[in-house]
C-alpha cells in the first residue's frame, strides 16, 4: 500500500489532499520520469545512485528536479516516519507540470512528488527455483531515462502472468536490452555479459556487478537472445527484487534449470549488503 | 484555456475539485488513451468518429470507457454550456485508474474524464503559405491507439519551434507514417498517397479524403520520404487545424513551395463542411 503522506512540490501532505491536476502534462502527454529506491533496515538504500539517475532522467526530458537533494533527503526521512512502513519503497515522480493548452508546459514549474509504499518482496521460492522471462521485441523510447511509459509492459503483463513469467525481456535488432522492470545479465564461462547500449543505468545492477570477483569478469557489449538461451546462468537485478536467478526464457531452460554458482554467490553477497546497511 | 468544469467518472465538477490521484496508473505508468474533437458552430464535429476511435484506443489497452455514449453526449453538452467557449475542443482521457502497488490496476475502475478547451486555430497565413515539417525516425508504440505517450514529440518540440516547423513527420524503416499530431498525405499526379500501416485512424483525414473527386483517386500503401520530397503537393489534416498545406519538409521545398490545387480545394471543401455543420 501507498503511505498516507506524500511530498508534493515542497510540502508533506496527506495523499488524499495531494491532487494532481487533470491538465498535468505527465497525465495528458505522459511527459514524466520517476525513480524508485528501497529501504534496508529502515534507511534508504543506494540513495545517491537513485538521485543521480533521477537527475539524468529529468535532464533527458529537459526537466530539472525542483527540490534540492538535501530537501529530498529530509522529505524521505519525514515520510518514512509518518508512513511507518516495515520496509518501504520510495518513489520519485517528476512531470513537466500543468499545461495551459494540453501540449505546452513550463519547465520552471514542474510537478515533483515523493511517495512511499510498503516494500513488496518476492516469495523465497523465487530465489531457490529461479524465475522465467518472456522475450518481447521492444526498444524503449529514451532508454537512458526512467520514463513513466510502461505501455508495452502493461499490455503484455496479462500474458506474462498467464505463463507464470516474472517479467518481460526486451530485445531489439537481435540485441538483448533489459527486463521491463529490471536489469538482465548472463554468465558464460567466466564472463558476465552485460548489455551495454540502449539500457537504463541499473542502480542495483551496478552495485551487484561491483561485487563480482576473480576469476569472473565483466564483459560489456552486445548480447543476443541466443547468448541468453545458451547461457550457463542468467539473472536479473532490481530495486525490489535484488538478484533473481532466471532459469527459463520463453520455452527454453537456462543453465539446466537450476540456480548457478555465480548467481547464488551474488544473491548471498547482496543480501549481506542489505543486512549490513 | 481549459474550461472550469470537467466531467470526471460520471460527475460534472469544477476542474480544481477534480483531483487525479497521484497513484493513477495514467500518471505512474503512462497507461492512458485520449481523444480530441472540435466544435463547429458550437456543436461537436465528427463526434461519432471520435467516440469510435476512443473505444478502439481503449480496447487496445484492455480498457473500456465506463460511460455510455449517451452519457458522454450529455456531458459534452453540459460542459459546453457551463464553460461557454466560443468554439471548443473536447478532450476525452481514459486511464487504467488508481493502482495499489504502482504497477497493477483494475480495468473495472478506470479514470475517465472529459475536458473542454478554447479552440486554438492556426493563423490564416499558414493556409496561404503552407507549413513545414521536420522528419523524425519514430514508430509509435501502439499505432492504432491514441495513447498519451508524446515523449518523442515533446522532446523534439523545442527544435521544431526553433526551426519554425509546424509539426514532426514520423517515419520508420523508410516509410512515412504520420505527423506527431496530424495525419499526412501527399499528391502525385492524380494520386493521393495515403500511408496505410502503423498509423492512427485519422478522423478529419478520413472525412477529407472522402471529399476527393475524380479525376483524383486515393492510393493507400507505403509512402517513402523520397515520395514526399518529390511530391506535387503535401498536406496534413488534424482536428484543430483542418487541412494544412505542407510546402517544406526538412530542408526541401515541396511542390514549388506554393499551395497546390488539390490541397486548396480540400481546404475549401473542409471549411464549407465546418460552416455548414
Amino acid at each position: 500500500m501507498t503511505g498516507e503522506w506524500i511530498y508534493l512540490n515542497g510540502r508533506v501532505i496527506p495523499l488524499r489532499e495531494a491532487p494532481v491536476s487533470p491538465v498535468d502534462i505527465g497525465l495528458l502527454r505522459g511527459y514524466a520520469v520517476f525513480d524508485l529506491l528501497r529501504t534496508a533496515n529502515g534507511r534508504p538504500f543506494l540513495l545517491e545512485e537513485h538521485l543521480r539517475r533521477l537527475h539524468v532522467s529529468a535532464a533527458s526530458l529537459g526537466l530539472a528536479v525542483p527540490s534540492t537533494d538535501a530537501e529530498i533527503v529530509a522529505a524521505i526521512a519525514e515520510l518514512l516516519v509518518r508512513n511507518a512502513h516495515a520496509e518501504a519503497t520510495v518513489r520519485f515522480l517528476l512531470t513537466g507540470g500543468e499545461s495551459a493548452d494540453g501540449m505546452s508546459f513550463d519547465p520552471a514549474t514542474p510537478t515533483f512528488m515523493i511517495m512511499t509504499h510498503d516494500l513488496q518482496e518476492p516469495p523465497p521460492e523465487l530465489y531457490e527455483r529461479g524465475g522465467s522471462l518472456i522475450s518481447v521485441e521492444h526498444l524503449r523510447e529514451i532508454p537512458e531515462a526512467k520514463t513513466t511509459n510502461y505501455l508495452t509492459m502493461l499490455r503484455h503483463k496479462p500474458r506474462a502472468i498467464a505463463q507464470g513469467a516474472l517479467d518481460l525481456l526486451y530485445h531489439h535488432d537481435g540485441r538483448i536490452l533489459e527486463a521491463a522492470t529490471a536489469s538482465f545479465y548472463i554468465v558464460r564461462g567466466r564472463d558476465i555479459l552485460v548489455p551495454e547500449r540502449d539500457v537504463l543505468y541499473g542502480t542495483v545492477g551496478t552495485f551487484v556487478l561491483g561485487m563480482v570477483r576473480e576469476p569472473y569478469r565483466i564483459v560489456e557489449g552486445d548480447v543476443t537472445l541466443d547468448d541468453a538461451y545458451g547461457a550457463d546462468e542468467a539473472f536479473l537485478t532490481s530495486t525490489t527484487r535484488g538478484v533473481v536467478p532466471i532459469t527459463r526464457l520463453d520455452d527454453r531452460v537456462i543453465g539446466g534449470g537450476v540456480v548457478g554458482p555465480v548467481t547464488a554467490e551474488l544473491m548471498e553477497r547482496f543480501r549481506e549488503a542489505l543486512a549490513a546497511h
